[in-house]
């Protein structure tokens, strides 16, 4: 959340209105009396040209042990960088494993990229570090698959157009026809790709090819399909897929008959990187609400949208700002 | 959530599943190995024809005393209805006001309206009670307000069109002209209304032209403007407000920035009925989410417009049911 | 949560606070200025005396069909009964099961009970009925059961003194000596059985010679044994427990560990009726709260103490204000 | 809730279980089938002794600006540290204010205790830092301060038995003698001051010599007298007050009462930081619960004291672990 607070827009501050503290010389007078406007004025506008430009992510996992802040603190500083934000995690103190999310202002980072990368790697060697960085103006391509359903495809795309995601969406990828119309007139393009038994691995080659090499992420917006551990395999990055379960709870078909029949009193949704194993990957994002004994599966079914849109929506956006990293099978989301 | 429960489809039995309880043999035998063909077609038909064209709901208040559910449910039987559900509540046991929603299905209900009508209306007298019946037949006609934020009015089309609302759009009217494009490819009538200080009252004139005796609810999607006394008066029919805080707290412009800046740790969403006194009206819904003091104003409205989306959406529903009552500025909502 | 709406205090009334509208001639001045003694003498003297004695509980289900509540509800008006308040659900409205609880207040009802009942039993015949009665006056005798953990236990002894619970504590039993003093502190009976697994038959019949006949509620508060198929059938009597996970997730033992294993972003705590299937009887209530990677298994457990006290609480609330039925293995909640 | 993670049970390794991770040699067989006793063994052992005595926390706040986090971070590695969690926090990247808590395990602290502190200081004073070290072995002397209401009052003193809160309790206050017993049977020193209009003063100077010098943190267990600013400012230390609502709604007296009046569909509870101005101090923590029309006065009440009780344990338990900042009248709860 952190990394959203600095870029405040310029028109803000002319309404007179300082966020964080300071003077705020009659909000109402200046800006005029209707309320849209001053809102829409103060908060909508992107993000400062400067600001994106100059930002990176800096994700790192090593053994833990002493000056490891130290020694990648020192390194940004002398680079000239402006912390933004910064996370750690360990395992544990003194034997675990040690987990760090830095999130920094450079001036003219794009020029100094290659020798900004070429020092930071020496410094990695040091504490074998696993590292990576992300540069904020270099946004995500992202495919997404789904079947019929389409509250998570098109949530996803709002949210998109309102500037809630950074990404690109490279192409939507369907088993079915139906949603072609709504995702085409986004202008986003629609590949249709039917599956049955027999087609599937065809079907798999196919959505290989639209997607290896141009997407960094695939997610999986209620695509009803298991995707085979081969295509998982090749498909050369990180896939994230909603359950509408609270899992490990019912997972496999039919999560909300099965939850009817249980008789939970709650009902959940779990946003996931896909495994091999169905269902079992690593969590990145969960969600509930409260149910009663009068709720029919249809009812659960609609109570679960809304749940399975937030939650797919939030793990996105968490995966999109580089804030997961994995470790035997659990999630660090800082 | 009750009356939804009976209609259930019926290739849900030709897949073999009885959801509520009974055999249930080998469903995925049956239906084949789609996961998204099964859910599709055991839970996503509409209810048939045969439910809503016979079901009614009648709402009751009237001073509480012996005698009153017994009367109500003997005439129910008398007529042949079979009660679906059935919720009451008292403000006292012995000197309160009581208020009843009943929904029942009567077969060849459209033939004996009249009658039924008629005959009610002298049970009601003796007990001297306000009451109304609504048929579930009769989709009630709704105006949407917005300005220029979107999530609330497009939240609203996307779940009519999913069949969640049981409403029909008469037209979205828009203080702006930007949302224009959206609505009409939904084939939805939008009209601008430009408002400034000035030519509010020729504004609202125009508007309540529109609306008057051709709505029969008014959803104010975000609309930014406040509505006058004279116009609430005059457009004759319930109005629904979405306030973007957790009402009493944050009533007025800007709830966000006020919220960021008394630092409240959850922030909230309320939906209420227009009246008179600004952002005071009865309470149908709320909702909160947790946020911290790394949270911008441009997070909070973002987390917001979710919280918005479900506390609007659920209010409008539970009004379309015909579940909301209301008792000295305070809801019943059964 | 209705049925504890009648029998406001006098005191409020001397205080001219009228809660349910009406007049309030000046709270504050008649009061004097003290918050807390306003608070104690309007809201937390118990019930007048003339509430718990005439009111009952009537359980029904049967078959569904026409005409049921208007019998019930006709039976009530004919003995002079004013209902409280009455909720009913239906598992399908043509070919269902119909449940019903109704409570009702009927003065002289502790002298009128026999014929009553012989009376109602008639009625009952018609329809199908399965049906019980309870009288609010007469406190269910629970016996509860715990190991060395006394977070569950000592809550439901607070709460049981504060009057939140109606109910007679028979007596504690532990396998473990520790809670001794604290149960006893308060004058409740403590019976130390230690198990092992080879006195687990004989101290299970131990146990059943203290609960049978003397107990009509069992509560397992954090009790870690499990209790033989046979206990189960010879106790007469329902058996709660509290499981400290969201079932089905993390079913058996050591479910925090699992949970932290699983990496999962909320932890849940279960409250369900005993069945021979260890963790899978009827869910009577279940809550969740958030957590992190940076949760220990050690911070699960602290977080799920607070969540296992409530759920308990709140299930053996409902169940002992009458408000749960069980069928084909899920709960009706009322 | 990092700090909590190192200083595993040695026990639990003796179990052959390795939480985060590892081996884990079957857990059943090792540890015998009794899964209280496994659980008991492996997670409610207190932290190892060499845990706490060399812990310190770091708190910061200074001027943003580039290099902070290097220079501190450089400081610990210097001095031996291990860094065990570290947070930071700026209202603005560019001219913002810069806020840091670190904790960290230093070995022979306690004998390097003055050195340290000396050296830092020269740190802080380039930087222009306010800072303050906490040991985690030094626990904070806490006086409570109740009327009537018992559930605050003894929630936190059995979390502090069952070692949920790093404290000593130096007393309880109480304007009423109600809770002596329970008090002192737990060994806590139990003071009646009665409050009149009149007697105020003097009781707050009686309180006053009670706490000044003695305590470091007063927390207001539901103690319904209003302290004065003169008491707020001789006191010398942080106050907390739970208020039973969501603020900033329903500031004030009778909190649950004008909820009900409100209609309101969530009631909360609030802790925050007391000061001259009444409920309008930093908040540390808020939660709520949904409640629906049919809940009286007595209700919500019922249902706010388990609020109540989560929400200022949580504060209390972040205030002692040197969690909460306050900055601008909004706290940053790390």
């Amino acid at each position: 959340m952190l990394c959203a607070s600095w870029g405040r827009p310029s028109s803000a501050r002319e309404c007179g209105v300082s966020v964080a503290g300071g003077t705020r010389p009659d909000r109402r007078g200046v800006c005029g009396w209707w309320a849209d406007e001053l809102c829409a004025m103060s908060y909508l506008v992107p993000e400062p040209a400067h600001g994106a430009a100059h930002t990176a992510r800096l994700l790192i996992s090593c053994p833990d042990g002493p000056g490891i802040v130290a020694a990648v603190s020192q390194f940004l500083f002398e680079q000239g960088a402006n912390i933004v934000s910064s996370d750690q995690y360990s395992t544990h103190p003194e034997q675990g494993t040690f987990f760090m999310r830095t999130a920094f202002y450079l001036p003219k980072l794009e020029h100094a990229r290659l020798s900004f990368e070429a020092e930071f790697s020496e410094l990695a060697k040091r504490f074998g570090m696993d590292w990576r960085i992300f540069y904020a103006r270099e946004r995500k391509r992202v495919a997404l698959m789904a079947s019929r359903e389409d509250h998570c495809l098109l949530d996803l795309l709002w949210r998109h157009r309102r500037g809630e995601l950074e990404m690109e969406v490279v192409c939507v990828i369907s088993n079915h026809e139906q949603l072609r119309g709504e995702v085409e007139k986004l202008g986003v393009a629609y590949h249709h790709i039917p599956v049955t038994p027999d087609s599937k691995p065809r079907a798999e080659a196919q959505a290989l090819q639209l997607i290896s090499g141009r997407a960094e992420l695939v997610v999986l917006a209620r695509y009803m399909q298991i995707l085979s551990a081969e295509f998982l395999q090749r498909v050369g990055c990180p896939v994230i897929n909603i359950h509408h379960s609270f899992l490990p709870a019912f997972a496999g078909a039919q999560p909300y008959l099965r939850a009817y029949e249980r008789g939970v009193k709650l009902i959940g949704a779990t946003a996931h990187y896909a495994t091999d194993e169905v269902d079992a990957g690593p969590i990145i994002e969960q969600d509930v609400q409260r149910v009663g004994h009068g709720y029919t599966v249809e009812d659960l079914e609609r109570v679960g949208r809304d749940l399975e849109r937030l939650v797919l929506a939030r793990a996105v956006r968490s995966h999109l700002d580089d804030r997961v990293l994995v470790h035997q099978g659990r999630t660090i989301v800082f």
